[in-house]
């Protein structure tokens, strides 16, 4: 007999002991078990560890890689434990599906990635990925039956550190694939060959894309990556929607130089340019109030020798913030001040986008529906922007996307030092848990 | 029947055509041969010139590559061609003697060096070392035999490029020669073994030391490398010292963070400190009259990625002058700032100092001969500092030192558009070879 997820809610203490946090007050309901979770990020944390390193010593597990590759077989073989059966699409992407009581209506999707920057850390991807599953895994075990269809996913190279562009197997299903993409080449393979080596199958790429509506809603469970959280001491974290973000390289063009002999009037100094540039971004994103963010995070100096003026600088620059308008308008200052700097210093300053990146808002309803589940479980929570982008975005172009937050202890993220405490994990679940339960008894007209 | 010096002076109109550039007046005597001594720096030029190239397009002959062992090879032909017997010291050195009229005089040593930056021109260094091989050629041309025995030398490595420490043969024979410096490995070879690829004996590199006064004195021709001379339209520099060098290497330490999770105001932002670090070099080196100048060339960003907060940042500064106490003073106040931007950004940084070069001073009796035989040459001429480190230096260090330079187009050095035109080259070299006939008759009391 299988239980409604209603009788399921409420029939918690007839559940194994298994799906329960020791600590949980039966009344609020189930819980994911934490401890298999915990055991799962642990076990999970093997492929792409340093050798010889320690789970605190992070993980690189840059997609498309070997790790990447035994990373994903690990976390089919949890789905199929799960009572799942994986396929993957022609991105890549691996998913999952559970069947309803309703065979007519969308399924609801959750999930997220499991590639990694390098030295990167445990939770960023990992943690949404493994509590999907957990949560269906629970679900079986108590027989539990849901009236929308269940789908779990895990995205393909998320990160986008290979070949640069980020949020590669979303993009592909909603439609986005850039031009040429999939003949990029980084590292010396090409995107369509590094895709038909984790299952892919490039030939047919655009097989993997969804329509809209093709899913009753989204859910991203996620590290915040950022410290609002875990200053405040808030476990859970709505986000309210995903920045947007221009970025662009700067290639300041000087005159290379012997040091010793040019005298400094006569020079044409291109990383001194680029240091004032460097500047003026941290200032024009500064000057006035609110949460953008403005950074240049790569240089590369030619021809970059002690005793030479540098000649050629190319620098990248990004600004993000939730509104696109204000993103806009900084870039715009940016873009004047570049100029006037070009003038000052001799050097020619040229700015050639990389990315335009729309960001995406997060669905009222379906942030009500994930308050509502942090609320029944008593757990603190507050609404908040996402200053790093996720899958999530490119699933708001398909349908109503939320994301659940759980605390970075310091805001660390990108790095081996990024920690969420395994408790917050298991909130993080046991939210994901209740929001999915009870998007199965929501409607969303639109 | 061999000549006098003096002899050679006087009676040049009876020497061979091709000791005389075309428009020389027989009067001011003998002349270098110009067209020889272009076309062989245009043979030398093939060493190491980008495949398909032309001469325009420079040269890359950096010291212990195969290109320099093919050039060092053709130049010890044209000691050959020039009845002299090359032999190569303990440190690769290549070292010419001829003999004088007078056994128990010391040597009249000059010379230069063939090793190029990546990319660098066609006249660093293999001017003087050509020029040199030149002058001894017209002297046994014309069967003139001097007092004092002469020696051309080309030094091993001057540039630096491999293993980053300039002015390698000359420190090894000034007995300056850095502990541990021949075990230094660069890209994969230690420095040990790149010294016997060149023939030189590693094993005894003490052999190649010379003690003060084993030479009469020095002489170098060199291409400028700034623009004083071009700008003025002269023809020959009279260089008054080269200017010392102090080189560290800036650690800045900040933390890598998510670029889009990591709110401005709670950023340590290395590069951003970098930024400000590079422009207060300029600003410190320029308030204030002078020829100092002061140099960020080189800097290294970890992780180097455009969504993350650089969380190290590695750069060199360079500071020169003729005066070492101005280059302290300087250099003092730099720290000082440093410290104050390692405050102001909440980074760590760390001066490590990289080198430090004393410079030299031109022996003022070796300047005035170098102005007589300009003068006698009708040649126009100054006195100027070098900006650039010279192997003189080192030879400074021994015994009178004097260098000639000749205009470089625009002060362009290090680059393929280092240029000196063919008629600036062959004035250089006249005053290299009278230079030298009047330092036979000089004596230099110390």
């Amino acid at each position: 007999m299988q239980l409604t997820r209603r009788a399921f809610l409420q029939t918690a203490s007839a559940m194994p002991a298994s799906a329960f946090v020791s600590t949980s007050t039966v009344s609020s309901g189930p819980r994911v078990d934490a401890a298999r979770l915990r055991a799962q990020l642990e076990a999970l944390s093997l492929f792409g560890r340093p050798a010889g390193g320690r789970f605190e010593d992070g993980v690189s597990r840059v997609g498309f890689s070997d790790a990447d590759i035994a990373g994903r077989k690990y976390v089919m073989q949890l789905m199929q434990a799960a009572a799942l059966t994986p396929r993957i699409d022609a991105a890549g992407n691996i998913f999952a599906r559970r069947e309803g009581s309703e065979p007519t209506l969308p399924p609801i999707l959750f999930g997220s990635h499991i590639d990694s920057v390098p030295s990167g850390g445990n939770f960023d991807g990992d943690l949404g990925t493994l509590a999907a599953i957990e949560v269906v895994r629970l679900l079986e075990a108590g027989q539990v039956r849901t009236r929308h269809p269940l789908e779990v996913v895990v995205w393909a190279n998320e990160e986008g550190v290979a070949f640069g562009k980020p949020l590669f197997g979303s993009r592909v299903v909603a439609g986005r694939l850039a031009p040429g993409e999939m003949d990029e080449v980084w590292e010396g393979t090409r995107k369509s060959d590094a895709v038909r080596r984790i299952g892919g199958n490039p030939d047919r790429i655009a097989d993997a894309e969804r329509r809209a509506g093709s899913f009753h809603c989204y859910f991203e469970l996620h590290i915040e990556q950022g410290g609002t959280l875990d200053r405040a001491a808030i476990p859970i974290g709505i986000v309210e929607g995903i920045v947007g973000i221009e970025r662009f390289e700067a290639e300041i063009r000087g005159f290379a130089n012997h040091a010793g002999t040019t005298p400094m009037g006569e020079r044409r100094d291109a990383l001194l340019a680029a240091s004032h540039l460097t500047m003026a971004v941290n200032e024009i994103v500064t000057r006035e109030p609110g949460r953008q963010v403005g950074t240049v995070g790569r240089i590369e100096v030619v021809p970059n020798a002690p005793n030479v003026i540098p000649g050629i600088v190319r620098q990248t620059i990004e600004v993000r913030d939730l509104s696109m308008s204000k993103i806009q308008r900084l870039v715009a200052v940016i873009k004047t001040r570049a100029s006037e700097i070009s003038q000052a210093t001799r050097t020619e300053i040229g700015l050639r986008p990389l990315s335009h990146d729309e960001g995406a808002m997060a669905d009222e309803r379906v942030q009500s529906l994930i308050a509502a589940a942090a609320g029944a479980l008593s757990l603190r929570h507050q609404t908040l922007p996402s200053g790093a982008g996720h899958d999530a975005q490119s699933m708001a172009a398909l349908g109503p996307m939320g994301m659940i937050f759980v605390p970075s202890v310091s805001g660390v993220s990108h790095s081996p030092r990024e920690l969420t405490s395994w408790a917050d994990c298991a909130r993080g679940a046991d939210v994901l848990l209740h929001a999915v339960l009870r998007a199965d008894e929501a409607r969303f007209s639109s």
